[in-house]
């Protein structure tokens, strides 16, 4: 299935599950979707917090198809999933954004560590919560966003255990996609950045850690989501974690050499 | 010198001059300063087209100082010579923005290739502009800018001749630093991005080419000078070329990996 053909099933309705495991060597897309009013401050949230929100793309108001991410994409009704925030509360879940489009919406596509786990996997690195069928674990940390505006908060991270010289050489292989995220924000010791219990994620699954093993953290695209419920403004879009926008740019043509 | 005892010349009139070969470890930056109403379009500009823009820091409406920058700045006053645009045009060159300077106006710091020239030479590639003391070549180019609001043109490139070796060294050095215009855009033929004459450059001081030599090509921070002579907005404050900000921002820590 070409992303196209995906997302042409999402809009039908015939497809309504995580994308996790579709159109591989193609990026997925984490999504905000906010007013104009607020969207000086979350593009310079973004561009403050670059590992945590790498943009893809950003539309311009009212723009709901978006060619630097695929071909007749539709955002309203292309993402198998959607959150609407109010005043900072996940208020409603919805399939399709028609009904709370408005013309001066604007569309922030940031990328997703999917891409990066695809060239891990490519590259011969196993990734022991794709193995086991769960999703990725992710924690809050202490580590605070560079605020912008009503923007602020703590970077969430997602955590993957691997031996040493596979953590170093998962570093050198992700530094080349800042655009998914880029190199990890943190290895070793979780209390240095205020995970007390490496075994009780604050999103996703618990995933074992083997003795010659060390946690290696990357900024995720779930820390944008917090600083929203923090934010509290009248109306925020978003996707559903793991329900993402599967885009036509590939993987390999977000790296930075 | 440190880069503050040379800002604090800069401020007290003692330091008026390019600014080129001092502070070395340290990264220089480009300016752009313009009222809010058009922060959010020049923002978007500058997402869209990194490579040309690479921010290093934007600030809040009417902040003149960015600790982000360095210690004890005033972007008014400490940096060696302004240009101030009006409808386009180059108007008024200054020493100060003090009269200028109003409560909207939002500072925008743009990676410089010093930055990166600096761990080539670092790196023994030798750079022919520098042994000869001349400024480097700049071509205006048909590779279209990505527009955003009024900003749009297309994009000025600097040249450095290399031979093959020391040019797929530089890709991979430079590759690592995408905060002051990572790798570069072109490489051989510069008609292929549009320069006719590579004798005959628009800014800057030619250079000669040897017969064992290729011209590479980096996106270069006179790029959104370019687009806001196109834009003619009332207002827009930059730096003179070469006449840059010295911050505290050490080089070697804007390594991407």
């Amino acid at each position: 299935m070409t992303p196209l053909e995906l997302r042409q099933q999402v809009r039908s309705g015939a497809f309504r599950q995580p994308t996790a495991g579709y159109c591989g060597p193609y990026a997925q897309a984490n999504l905000v979707i906010l007013p104009q009013a607020h969207a000086h401050d979350f593009l310079l949230f973004s561009q403050r917090n670059q590992r945590a929100c790498p943009l893809l793309a950003v539309g311009e108001p009212g723009q709901w198809n978006l060619p630097r991410l695929g071909a007749d994409l539709d955002i309203r009704s292309d993402t198998p999933g959607y959150n609407i925030y109010r005043e900072g509360q996940l208020t409603e879940q919805t399939y399709a954004l028609h009904e709370v489009w408005r013309d001066d919406m604007v569309v922030f596509a940031i990328g997703c560590s999917f891409s990066f786990e695809h060239m891990l996997l490519e590259a011969g690195i196993r990734l022991r919560h794709v193995e086991q069928r769960r999703n990725v674990a992710m924690f809050c940390t202490n580590i605070r966003n560079h605020p912008a505006g009503p923007f602020a908060g703590e970077m969430v991270v997602s955590m993957r255990p691997m031996k040493a010289v596979d953590a170093i050489r998962a570093i050198q292989i992700t530094s080349r996609y800042p655009a998914v995220h880029g190199a990890p924000v943190h290895l070793g010791d979780p209390r240095l950045i205020g995970i007390a219990d490496i075994m009780q994620p604050d999103y996703g699954d618990a995933v074992e850690i083997m003795p010659d093993e060390i946690p290696v953290f990357w900024a995720c695209g779930v820390t944008p989501q917090e600083a929203i419920r923090h934010a509290r403004l009248p109306l925020v879009v978003t996707h559903q974690p793991g329900y993402m926008l599967v885009t036509d740019i590939l993987n390999s043509s977000l790296a930075a050499f």
